[in-house]
């Protein structure tokens, strides 16, 4: 049996302004940080430990990460950050109010944008300011694989190949993970692991630094899977499972 | 031409307190941290910047860098942690005040211990609570590698098989590197990269968060090297150098 922790950010400066992120890379806010701690008590408290951990490269979920194995004494565990596990590419809404954008495209656009499968917002311009061509931390992708803007399904598909090439060598091997990442990015390997319907998988919340437990078999397929709560205790997940998002 | 920066982690608990700490994993003091943001304003200032940075096991480097990567905004860079980076093993007199240790033991052998070149302090025993035997980070070495206690040459000699193996390949590439570690894995560095003789590499103190820039001609031979000061200034570093110690 493989044990899994996913775990999404603390509360990022951006959540707490409403305002779409993707890989905008924000820092985490007090109550992001806070609550982070809250997750390394759960997870120590609920007996887990860890031989390696994954990360996107985006610093609120690496701040996530570092907070927790600091919390839990393991500062000295292996790390590796990915920009496969970044959160979901928001296009040209990176930046942009949640609220103000539905009041100029109608709600109706803004729950598709966020809450659809394969609907990809607005293309960033490359030669923006927010794009990431510029990024240093993106100049071995090459143009193919550098987006500007991704459907869940877009995130999804980036994510497995890592999950498949970097992660599974690791559960194979024995070793307890832990993955610090997003909403999407989480989203998109728990759909792969679940084989969530596409209808389904984009209204799965995922809360801030609330663990996220799989307990995988043969094959990696999931025999259990769980919020971590208060005092041990587990929130059970089942499909199929419609949580809303609107 | 290649740069490395060197870094001794910030002011730990146990250096304020003057005692032995060796493999013990102590956390940075407030000055600690806030001379590391320091040193990160240096770099910062001065121009720098990396691609990929090593450090110990030991939490104490690993929070230097931390902060460091945080302050200068390269939290996404990948970061490689090695036991071989390590503070030299300080055996029995690990834990122990140093001036105590001086008044027991004669200030002459406690100068031996801390200042000479091959000369380890007492053996710490196997089932000593203050053994890393039951370390897991330590699992994977194996009894022929995990020290009981170490002189500056033994550190040396485990340093710079993760200096050639781990280091230089990262350098060959064109990688920009910073090595956040201790006193006695950066004398045995420093040794290595200058041939400084047995008897000076003891004496040549690195402060606490002081950037130590290497400038590095073909098969790394040493160009220039200097510790960084206000402003983008440098200290620069000549040998012999008999900077006491005692």
């Amino acid at each position: 049996m493989h044990r899994l922790v996913l775990l999404r950010h603390g509360q990022s400066v951006w959540n707490r302004s409403d305002l779409f992120t993707g890989w905008t890379d924000v820092d985490l806010t007090e109550q992001g940080v806070a609550e982070t701690r809250h997750a390394a008590g759960l997870l120590t408290q609920a007996g887990f430990d860890f031989d390696v951990a994954f990360t996107s490269v985006l610093k609120r979920a690496i701040k996530t990460l570092d907070i927790v194995l600091e919390e839990m004494d393991r500062m000295w565990l292996p790390v590796h950050k990915h920009w496969r596990l970044n959160e979901r590419h928001y296009g040209d809404l990176q930046g942009l109010n949640k609220t103000q954008t539905a009041a100029r495209h109608g709600a109706d656009q803004v729950f598709l944008w966020r809450r659809s499968w394969d609907v990809p917002p607005p293309p960033i311009e490359p030669d923006d300011p927010r794009s990431a061509v510029s990024d240093r931390r993106y100049a071995g992708l090459g143009k193919a694989h550098l987006p500007r803007g991704e459907s869940l399904k877009d995130t999804t598909e980036r994510v497995i190949p890592f999950w498949e090439e970097g992660i599974c060598p690791a559960l194979r091997l024995g070793a307890r993970v832990l993955v610090s990442a997003h909403g999407n990015s989480l989203r998109g390997l728990v759909k792969h692991l679940d084989r969530v319907p596409d209808q389904d998988i984009p209204l799965f919340e995922i809360p801030t630094s609330r663990p996220l437990v799989y307990e995988l078999g043969a094959d990696f397929v999931p025999l259990r899977r769980y919020f971590l709560t208060e005092g041990g205790g587990a929130e059970e997940i089942t499909w199929p499972r419609r949580d809303g998002g609107r």
